[in-house]
């Protein structure tokens, strides 16, 4: 098999009588995989050296001979009073100097030095006693980084690491001062003693110091998760090391702990996340409470299969209600089973299921299980019992993997840090940016794939957008040079320096011979107060004053009389934050240009190619007639009627 | 009479020289009563240990020899300077971490020890001082119990005693640590000392661990009011003790300090409970803008004759616009009236106004009192000496108690605890779904009785409601398989067991003799997406989805085709939160099978059965004519048109 | 000339050989006035006691060469790192007990006595070294005063100022505990050393005790402001002391840091200060988003004019998009010019625009300057030198001064400081009220001027409006004795003590000969429960029940029967906060009982009378004929057909 299903499981929380029925149940199922252990630190050492890996041998011996195989977590999200007593400090701050306490989880600070020793003592002892387990397929370090914000602290700690990390940075204090450009209000330092971290100033710190301790705080994180893996490699030869991601989570840079990764994975939460994470507005929230948002599980697929070379999974699938958003619906009957085979779609190796049973208490005690606390079969039950079955009829048919998409989106985390720290207009979030962009060209049924800003190679794609990067890399600009298909920039990309500042010749900065053009002027826009271009739209929150250079045509002017898009050659600059229909008019022109096949959608459906298949699938509340999209034929998978919650799986040829 | 007013009076806010005048213009305005000291600290006892009290006895001397019956507060809710200086750590600590300072009221720690025993040295020396004063009626401990969020402190003092209580329950770490299910992320102790206070925690806390500090605060408030009232049953014989409760104030259990005096009063401001306290919209509190919310006054009424078995009073009754909400009108004129007579209407003993006479320094100098600062007489002076002579009239002619209403609600305090610790979807509050059940009851013309839900009886209700309750007591279940009655059960009731875990065989947890239940999920909704039952309404904010067993009939189902409401025998349960119709037409169909009379008020009007009489009241701007629900006859008091805030009582015979 | 331009220049942000092109450059602009200098201690002292002054030197000779008159700047709003690090105690704390750390600017506390040294240390060797340089025209005492909420600090420094302030004020506790009615509550101290700051209380803090706090930290800028002013006017004979207030703050008393100054200025943003500061809801901040409120800069400009006695200058002008309000948008083409013609309207010596060249690093390098980053002009450039040629035009066909506007207003900044304690409703605030009744004046065409509550002169003002004044002074009641046109009083004036007390008398507090009128009680509203008073408009927000006396007048009553506008003689009173259409009716029946000539304007035109002339100004979007005002011939400048952005000139004779 090519796909797989798991579940997570925590033997801890139950009787030792039940982890063989539990074990013989999820085989049963037609899972093959359990990821454990990542809580269980107080088990695992009750007291500091008195190991205790017996029952965790116990039950991953159970497991193994249940035909499950094993990923086994390090326990550091979740480290035990007597070590936090041991030493206090190793508890993050919070930006209002508040220290964040002992009493649920994710209580460290990423920077401090005695944790980390402690974090690589506990991996070694699990590794050493574990990397050689024959029924241990694959590790997942710590738990969810950065999950209740816990990439940034403001610690002691903190400070130091900083300090250290500026100094082999810069070198010299004066350096620094040139770069932050210090001068400014009297900030310079005489010493790198002298930095303090940037929360509590008296009104805004310098960009350029915010923007250092950011990149800082996501060096902490990658070091962190490097220490574990290298430890785990070197005593659990042929496993996995993976981590688990969330959605919708920039704070540290995920391409950097990715590369240390064999697999990345992510928690994928549709319905917490519509409530707890999205930009739209009630109406929307409310046409897909039971559902999630169409694209936000897509993004983040085809995101994570970006930061590990291609090897990802879903390591958590909501498999019912959850705990945590300001609403917790039920998901819609048939959603569970959507979710899964979407991450297939867009190349999932394995989906691993939130959690086995339902636990009756703690935090988590109100989110569901495929059991209920009573071990009687939750609703997500069926469903994955569904997709374990058909997976079995399907997947030697498809693709082992998903292939190149048409379109190419640049996703680079230290743009969302420099928008976080300078939004400049109320709106102006990163995120939002790139999803709005990715939203629109999976309304056109276009399949794309997400490409970091650093090294990134743009061959192959018809069309790349490059939409809100703070500051190019020299590669980043080759590739484009180099470019065959269709590039559309901005807005605001290329408008700082690595420095945090404007560049000397101006936004966008560019050579001339890729494009001339200079953002004179920029302004930010209430939300009620869009600019017009075209009939199909405007710009809203963010407008910027283009003069383009000799050798660049004006495409599109603003009713105002300002241009809006202007081209040359390839290469499309966008002056402006686009309004949906206006991103879907340009981007669109540009697909047609490169050739690409689109699709007009409804808000619910959508389509994946995932190699020599197409895979639709409906959100919406409404059946939906595939044949209008050019579908013939019996799927493999589903009918050209695409119910509420509908799969349907063709070949490209069948797809129209 | 049984029936009397009073008024609260500052003797040290005025020249010694105007008390006499004073109390004979109280004693003429028809007032028996003042209520006096309990913000006197720093003039009783300007210096540690230099008590002056010869002004505080001039002054129950002069009230007395008016004819007044003085209720005496001890000081507590204000310790002067000096004390506070000489034991800091006194001082709350709220949940950032930050000290309550010194600078207004209720600057002092429940859980303080130091504390406690300054609060019993001064209430021994007023209680040796004047506990035999032939003028001193009665005692007040303290001064409104949590106002300003008082009951939770976070101070290092908290958590010693908190401690000190987890050992004496749980007896071993282990059993703590298995009650809470701390084996979930690794938050297991392994020693008493260990234990946190439940702030600043990285994300929410153990909701076992959160409900026991609860628990604990409740603790410490029963304990300092318990310390005061027994030195006073000590030293003053035959008087009362008494404490004055807020409205809707749940942090701490009302039933528990009810149980410790002989009289539980409450302090009651319908214009700002309104802005302040209220769930209604603005279309509401714009409608009762000027009257308060028609049932919100009477459910303290009747919440406060439950806490200490029928004896309460109103101990301060809104006199005219206060300082404290958002905003702050005058009273619609005959308001103070109708709020008085309300009180009566529900059994109270007393009300008494706050405050004699506005003062023109400080805090509350723009909260009206019966006088101006210049003494003339304000608005609500004239109606105060129109229920003095309405009660001269009347009173005999009513009984002296109100009697056992019809139907009774089951009021928790740890169940409001409980769901603010988790309310799993935003809207859900404990108070807010007791009193929407309560509002119906009262838009039905019921009179209600508020019970505990330990201990209760249940007798001689032809309704009883059981909404949102946390766990069952084994008192409650028993109760309710002996009910005669209608018992009305849920949403959410059952939930829990005490250590705030999922039961075992899911909720709502009911002998299956009493009802064959399970409750197999639930979700909590958007407040713009309900999910409709009938024609009447449907569930808002929470939905079950009920499993009924054999011996249980589904009445209604969603229109999803899940189950809403369930009955077996007498026993009926409510799959949801539901929307106000909903409530009426499932309670006013059992109270119908129950035998009891129902009427269709209007938003402002209201019942009350008192003994053999039953009084109507108008908070409405409309005129309404009591016939139309079968009155008949002249009133004793008022008229069958009962104007805007009209008053009419007449005999259950006449009642329609 | 009597009306000059100039700009904020940092030559320490740029390189040394720049400079001179710089100082060229702005010369030929036509701007007269470069202000320098007031961030740059970090250069002018790099560590302590070196400094480094010659850098400085070398720039304001190369100004001067240039023809530039330098405005020197004290540079401690930006105290240095080493210095801070050497006294860490120096820096504020906010209300919430955090320390505001360096990072950004104005990280002192202004009752610091070792740093209020410091800043004695640096201007003293500033102005030795400066003082005489025939370059240097004026000083700049510091930057921006309150900015970032810095006038408030609840520092150890702050406390031990506080106590000692007190003790000067009151000599005795008994004398403080009497005039703050410390009875109330136990808040008796017995010792200055007993007081605390009134941050962090349980509930809200005696409003006496807030209100000395308020008035104390006053104080300390003052303090701070005139130590500065001392030291220059010693050592730098005949040059201007200024310093630059800002829009909408009213932490401190404007009047009393102006009496130590030669010349008030201030910082116009007038498209951040609409985003930011408005009360207006988001239909106004719409329409006006490109231009700024056609009333807000016209009211500090009036304001800040009667803090200096006539002298003020605008120090910083808005030249195009800025950074720091919710949203930026760019001005409409003109508004850079209009703005700059407003304030010579209202009577300005000197217009700077902020910044020369946009910083392209550190905070500010969003806000835009007349140059970009790169040195071409940015848009603000050229209406500059427009504004510079008319000005060359026009100016000496100007009167030197404005001359005595028809209508007064008092504004009064402790009255500010005391709603904000005491608001009694949500909306109840000080500016607004004022701003509301300013606004109301201009929209009838009248020119105003702004006066304080201490020592006025209200002669030859056909109209005084005194709105919510806290307490009378002596002298302004003898004031409004003597006054021989009409005043308008109210709501709230006169409603306290200057002990925040309740008037014995009641409010207003007039003698009755001037008033005889009290204020029975009062209410505050919701914004949407008006109460009607006229077909024009009623109460909002605020209302009182009057009780006019034998020798008054009640002019309008509100629907409800309640006296709402009562006279005696010239003197008129308001019971409530009027509605725009409300204000306009009552106070131009009084400006029409006083002479005045009144027009009607619509929302964004604007009229100013200026010695023998009138100035029309356009901020709205339509063309506007001001020959339907009565204007007649060809203005001096613009036309009679007004457009948006427009500006027009005229004699009075030529105004109607």
């Amino acid at each position: 098999m090519n796909r797989t299903l798991g579940v997570c499981y925590y033997p801890e929380h139950w009787p030792e009588t039940q982890w063989a029925e539990d074990a013989a149940r999820m085989a049963k199922l037609g899972l093959t995989h359990a990821r454990i252990g990542e809580f269980a630190w107080s088990r695992l050492e009750p007291k500091r050296g008195a190991y205790d890996f017996d029952w965790l041998k116990r039950a991953i011996d159970t497991l193994h001979r249940a035909g499950l195989k094993v990923v086994l977590g390090t326990p550091t999200a979740t480290p035990p009073k007597w070590l936090v007593d041991e030493m206090p400090d190793m508890l993050p701050i919070g930006a209002d100097g508040m220290v964040r306490k002992f009493g649920s989880r994710r209580h460290y600070d990423f920077s401090h030095e005695g944790y980390l020793k402690e974090s690589k003592r506990i991996t070694l002892a699990l590794a050493k006693a574990f990397g050689e387990h024959p029924g241990v397929c694959a590790w997942q370090t710590d738990n969810e980084y950065d999950c209740h914000n816990t990439t940034l602290s403001y610690s002691p700690a903190a400070r130091s690491g900083f300090k250290a990390w500026l100094q082999r940075k810069y070198q010299s204090p004066d350096a620094l001062n040139r770069a932050w450009g210090n001068v400014f209000w009297s900030m310079e330092i005489g010493d790198f003693d002298e930095i303090e971290l940037p929360n509590l100033t008296v009104t805004e710190a310098n960009p350029s110091h915010v923007m250092d301790f950011r990149r800082f705080a996501s060096d902490m994180v990658v070091r962190f998760n490097k220490a574990q893996a290298d430890i785990i490699r070197a005593h659990s030869p042929g496993r996995d090391v993976i981590h688990n991601f969330m959605g919708r989570t920039l704070a540290f840079d995920h391409f950097d702990v990715g590369a240390d990764l064999d697999v990345s994975s992510w928690d994928s939460y549709p319905l917490g996340f519509l409530e707890d994470r999205s930009d739209q507005g009630d109406e929307w929230k409310r046409q897909f409470a039971r559902a999630g948002d169409p694209d936000f599980q897509a993004f983040h697929h085809d995101l994570y299969r970006a930061t590990s070379q291609g090897r990802w999974w879903v390591m958590e699938q909501q498999p019912g209600p959850v705990n945590w958003a300001p609403h917790n619906p039920a998901p819609r009957d048939g959603m569970v089973r959507l979710w899964s085979w979407e991450a297939f779609a867009h190349g999932a190796e394995t989906v691993s299921y939130f959690r086995w049973r339902q636990a009756p208490f703690a935090q988590e005690q109100m989110h569901a299980g495929l059991l209920r606390p009573d071990s009687t079969e939750a609703e997500g039950f069926g469903e994955a019992a569904q997709v374990a079955s058909e997976l079995a009829a399907l997947d030697a048919a498809l693709d082992a993997l998903p292939g190149k998409a048409d379109v190419a989106i640049v996703m680079d985390y230290p743009s969302a840090w420099a928008w976080e720290i300078q939004p400049q207009g109320r709106e102006f979030d990163y995120f939002r940016l790139v999803f709005d962009f990715y939203r629109c060209l999976r309304q056109l049924g276009l399949s794309v794939d997400i490409i970091p800003a650093s090294a990134p190679s743009l061959d192959g794609y018809g069309l790349v957008l490059i939409p809100g990067l703070f500051a190019w890399s020299d590669d980043l600009v080759m590739a484009i040079r180099d470019c065959d298909g269709q590039v559309l920039i901005g807005p605001r990309t290329g408008s700082k320096t690595a420095d945090f500042a404007i560049p000397a010749s101006l936004p966008p900065g560019l050579p001339s011979d890729i494009l001339a053009l200079r953002v004179n002027r920029i302004e930010t826009l209430r939300a009620d107060t869009p600019v017009a271009v075209t009939q199909d739209g405007g710009f809203q929150f963010w407008r910027e004053f283009l003069e383009p250079g000799e050798d660049a045509e004006t495409l599109l002017t603003a009713d105002d009389g300002v241009p809006a898009v202007v081209a040359q050659g390839n290469v499309t600059y966008l002056g402006g934050w686009p309004e949906q229909a206006l991103i879907k008019s340009v981007a669109g022109q540009l697909a047609g240009r490169a050739g690409l096949v689109m699709k007009n959608l409804p808000d619910g459906v959508r389509l994946r190619r995932h190699g020599h298949h197409v895979f639709a699938i409906n959100y919406g509340a409404e059946t939906f007639d595939l044949a209008t999209l050019g579908w013939k034929g019996q799927p493999l998978l589903g009918d050209l009627m695409l119910e509420p919650s509908g799969v349907a799986v063709t070949s490209v040829a069948d797809a129209g």
